[in-house]
């Protein structure tokens, strides 16, 4: 398979991009590392980038920023930009690429855990990735050509020590459960589907 | 109780509005009817809006737009207008709301059975329940001074029949039904809820 991973220059993604290289074809996309860079903030950026790549057979996103403030000091321009980035950048992602796709293709992108259960500061996101998480459902019944559609939701991983303190009471799931589960969505049959790593 | 009712003009608006005015005082606001107009897209009339009408005990949004396209024709900015104004709009009357209410004042927000049942051609509309649903479960335990905020997620209501043939299998709502969610949520002690009317 030909397998393009946006963020596979991140936590996520390198573990994600390591995993899936021993039997398949990785592009790997970073913001500025990486095989093709990318910008999934700009969709003249997203479109650049699939006619570099053409034609494939999945996408992975393990890429998306979100803002973490209080609710209290909270500004709509901080929250829209989190909307842009994360939500719309991966949405769009999917918009672009499924005019790219091979048949039979699938898209896996990335929310997490905070749809489900909040922290501190952290409302953005939980909004975000509750976004994306009834995208996927919505997105998947109207998607052409048996192109299916998944959404990981993971918890806090164990290569992200500096977020442990912000998410209190969570056990930090292993990178070997966090992979799995793109696998899961990759090649196995779901689609619609939020999966949970948590 | 002063209650701001945001939509106050449109379809459900207008009923809720009908029932709070029996025992409360009710500000109406619409886009360009009611007794104060504002744009939730634009923040400096959210600001003039709170201005204009001081300190309240709760604000209620029966606002926000999203688009109907089919996925394969759904293009990022449409999708973006979505989410500025159903979503990022109701939001911004949170964030910049909390500033003007009541001590143990109540945020209730609309987002939509789209959330969880997806129909075709609602992806947009999907992605932005779903964000609005988790924003009110991850901004409740944030806000300060007891204020509260849930959000009434309707089924397609009985005075909505133009949009009957969008929900196959879906029993419209009677507006009776809708009219006690926003009680339940302005009247009752919740928070953090998904008000669900269907
Ligand atoms: N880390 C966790 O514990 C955790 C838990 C749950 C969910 N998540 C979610 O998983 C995703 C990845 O997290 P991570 O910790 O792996 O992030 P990360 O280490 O910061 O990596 C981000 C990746 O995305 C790329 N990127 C950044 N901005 C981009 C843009 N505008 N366009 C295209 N690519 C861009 C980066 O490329 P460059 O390297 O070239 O800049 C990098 O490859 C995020 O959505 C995050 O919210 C993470
Ligand atoms: N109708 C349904 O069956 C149904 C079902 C589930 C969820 N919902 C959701 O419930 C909400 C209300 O739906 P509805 O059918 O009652 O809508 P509607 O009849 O179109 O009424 C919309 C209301 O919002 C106001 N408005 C429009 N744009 C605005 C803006 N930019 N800023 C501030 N106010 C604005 C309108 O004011 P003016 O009259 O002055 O223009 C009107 O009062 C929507 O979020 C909808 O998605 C509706």
């Amino acid at each position: 398979m030909k397998i393009i991973i946006v963020g596979a220059t991140g936590t996520l993604g390198k573990r994600v991009a390591e995993a899936f290289a021993q039997k398949h074809e990785i592009i790997r996309v970073g913001n500025t590392k990486g095989d093709v860079q990318a910008d999934i903030t700009n969709e003249a950026s997203i479109k650049n980038m699939f006619e570099q790549i053409g034609t494939f057979d999945a996408l992975i996103s393990t890429s998306g920023k979100g803002p973490f403030v209080p609710a209290s000091k909270m500004t709509g321009e901080v929250f829209k930009d989190g909307l842009l980035d994360k939500l719309l950048g991966q949405v769009n992602l999917v918009l672009i690429g499924q005019h790219y796709i091979n048949k039979g293709g699938s898209f896996t992108l990335t929310s997490g855990i905070l749809a489900e259960h909040p922290v501190a500061a952290g409302a953005a996101l939980s909004a975000i990735n509750g976004g994306l998480n009834a995208f996927a459902l919505a997105a998947a019944p109207e998607l052409e050509n048996g192109i299916r559609i998944n959404v990981i939701s993971p918890n806090v991983v164990e290569d992200s020590p500096a977020y442990f303190d912000a998410f209190p009471g969570e056990i930090p799931v292993t990178m070997e459960k966090v992979v799995k589960a793109y696998e899961k969505s990759v090649l196995g049959i779901v689609t619609g589907q939020v999966i949970k790593v948590y």
